[in-house]
């Protein structure tokens, strides 16, 4: 097998790519002649100025990216390269791949306002068949970085609060059945660097730089390809689900219910019940079926930002950290337990979750299924008006969860006149305790 | 801000890396002396010998791997340290973060055979403090690439079987309020690359070179720094649950169910009703529990490879060329159209996956709730021998999901006796359709 001196392009030096990294970082040290033909003018009001994102070289038309498709499953694909079971000239045929409902262009997908123009997603990536036909017809290969479909769910718990006639079916948004009819858009991550950097306060250098050198030398070119602004980073994405009718969401007379939910794949699939994930996720689909039959629309937007994307290897040991100090788990100490074990309390960046809304054309959230200031501040700076923000019900919090809530209610969160957490009551709550075993070593002696 | 210049580590040149590549490729193109001492010595058998993984250069000590800790978040602590809210010299307190549970070494941790030794994550990743105590004591950054926790489960369908008595609490697994009692274990990703290119069929540079080139250029230390063997990759992990005694799967006397679960956030969280997954993954929790509660052990390992690891935006691109495609949605088209879009119609490399139950210590497996070849062939590849494989109820296959399981079965899933699909009902098997709409553009005219 020697397909690997074959990188998918037409590039002359390709075959010297091989294993000769000088020639390589000549390569990509210096813009292209083309690459100004095709460079993304970001914010740019219509597609065809904007450009679309190109995210693979093939034939004569170079990426105007750094990085590849697909987030962190780009790095499966070069994997399905290296074995031969992908062949890396395959152009996606999107064929009847098409959105089946719209989400039109809004004044956010445009302009330069650093918090209110998106700058973490590409808001023509569902539309490219319509908004770049003209490239697509020249054989160029630009793909979808988000994709929009329907769907019929099977919540259990919302399903049993049919049964128990607690939410009424209406046939079209709730059935009978207790399924939920949703529209839903996958959407992976397209960075706009100099954006970015201005929402975090740091010069593009600077973001560049960090990381490139905090990810040990990942993507030389975010240091020699300065001509390139967007990164396709190696990180999930995020899923936004739609019920009821989507266009209310741009009609000021209509009604919007949201919840922004951070993964958790230990609540939110196995029902951990130390936090209250899964739980608050439940409410906020209830209350958005409500929201939709009542004549609005309800939006849940699930990021992928496992343990404040810091990981789930952190969370669990930050558990036991939890579990097992002096005096046991306490709301007291639940940021501080984190933040000695990663060095940080959260590193979710909650400034780059109102994009997702901001595509979706939300101007006013009547009802936000939140009680984090991070994300009340973060969609308030977006322009987006907060009319209510809704805490979950105490009914809903199981008990070993206790800590976790008192302890973001003390910190700031929203009780919504439901929580009151005094410094006596931080002191006061408890989860359950731990103890620590012997290790493999110890027993085998 | 000027911390950009600090890269973490002592390194004098480090002023110099700022912005000049040709320096910093240098600097990582060449061994340093110093990585001969620290050389992961992947298959020796004592830690001492097989050395720690070192994700990070701190003072003296250089990594001794490409790419860094936390698999795709160390793109979100490099922003941390961007914005200045982490200290890249930061070394995690490891207080109390240890197991509260077990899992001692076992042979598949060590050797070097290509199938039956683990290769694709650090075996004595979550007792770094046992195996590396010297090393820390020195004061070396290590870091654990597994966590193991206890935890509390809620999942609501096994707490309405619980009501409905189908499911009897034995008050130590299965409680009265429906709460299951698990270890559970978060598994980072950790490839020895000559190991993953034996197992994959093809030589070591023909990996590197294309987990390189069809990155776009990730990391450039894959060429560069062919003596450091080992990568941690920006990709997902996976999580293990154990239910039961975990000393039950090594012990020949006593039963093992597993359910080796590739994620599929629509369905897992959402309970999208296209697939089986959630179905599937609830029975494998309810098999687990019985297995258990009969004095045997039950695991369920998810694995995050959304749409087989080709990412939930190629997913949604799929449904809908599946729902629009003539005649609809139908069981003989299911595969053909991924491979439409992405080229290929599975990227999941389900090789990779026994590395976490031979981890665990799993021989043989009395019951594997999966009715996949690929999952099959590959845990029998891996030395572990399979006694039953049990069909997904066919109460539990949502109607829409007929599309999926008959196309699987009829391509070579297991259906247990209970799954029959022959040319003919292949061809009848049709699922919900779905009709494109005008777009944007076409709309406004």
């Amino acid at each position: 097998m020697t397909s690997y001196v074959d990188n998918g392009t037409d590039n002359p030096n390709a075959k010297r790519r091989k294993l000769e990294v000088p020639s390589y970082v000549a390569l990509t040290t210096h813009p292209t002649n083309q690459s100004e033909e095709v460079k993304l003018n970001w914010g740019a009001k219509s597609p065809k100025e904007r450009r679309p994102v190109i995210g693979q070289q093939q034939g004569a038309v170079p990426r105007n990216t750094i990085g590849a498709h697909g987030g962190s499953y780009s790095i499966y694909k070069a994997l399905a390269v290296a074995t031969g079971s992908l062949d890396p000239h395959y152009i996606p045929n999107l064929h009847n791949t098409e959105p089946p409902f719209e989400i039109p262009p809004n004044p956010s997908w445009y302009g330069d306002d650093t918090y209110k123009t998106i700058m973490s997603m590409d808001p023509w990536g569902h539309i490219i068949k319509d908004a770049f036909a003209d490239e697509l017809k020249k054989g160029i290969d630009i793909r979808p970085t988000i994709a929009v479909t329907k769907a019929h769910i099977d919540v259990p718990e919302i399903i049993d609060f049919v049964r128990k006639g607690e939410m009424k079916p209406d046939g079209e948004i709730l059935h009978e059945n207790g399924k939920i009819s949703v529209g839903k858009a996958a959407i992976d991550p397209v960075w706009y660097l100099p954006g970015l950097a201005k929402r975090f306060g740091v010069t593009v250098a600077e973001l560049r730089q960090h990381l490139f050198q905090h990810t040990n030398g990942m993507f030389p070119e975010l240091l020699t390809r300065t001509d390139l602004d967007v990164f396709l980073p190696p990180v999930g994405g995020m899923t936004a689900y739609v019920f009821g009718d989507v266009e209310a969401i741009a009609d000021p007379d209509r009604k919007v219910a949201v919840r922004v939910h951070d993964e958790c794949n230990g609540s939110d699939v196995f029902g951990s019940d130390i936090c209250t994930c899964r739980p608050y996720l439940v409410h906020g689909i209830e209350m958005c079926i409500r929201m939709a039959q009542a004549g609005g629309v309800g939006i849940i937007v699930y990021f992928r930002k496992e343990g404040r994307a810091l990981g789930e290897v952190t969370k669990y040991l930050v558990y036991n950290a939890r579990k097992r100090q002096e005096g046991g788990d306490k709301a007291e100490e639940y940021f501080n337990c984190t933040a000695n074990v990663a060095g940080i309390e959260d590193a979710r960046f909650q400034s780059l979750m109102p994009d997702a809304l901001l595509w979706l054309g939300v101007k006013k959230i009547d009802q936000l299924m939140s009680m984090s200031d991070m994300k009340y501040n973060a969609i308030v700076s977006a322009g987006i008006e907060v009319v209510d923000r809704i805490a979950i019900p105490t009914d809903r919090v199981p008990a070993d969860a206790q800590v976790e809530i008192s302890a973001k209610v003390f910190h700031g969160y929203n009780g919504g006149g439901v929580y009151k957490v005094t410094e006596e009551d931080l002191k006061k709550v408890k989860g359950r305790g731990e103890k620590s075993q012997r290790s493999w070593r110890r027993r085998k002696q």
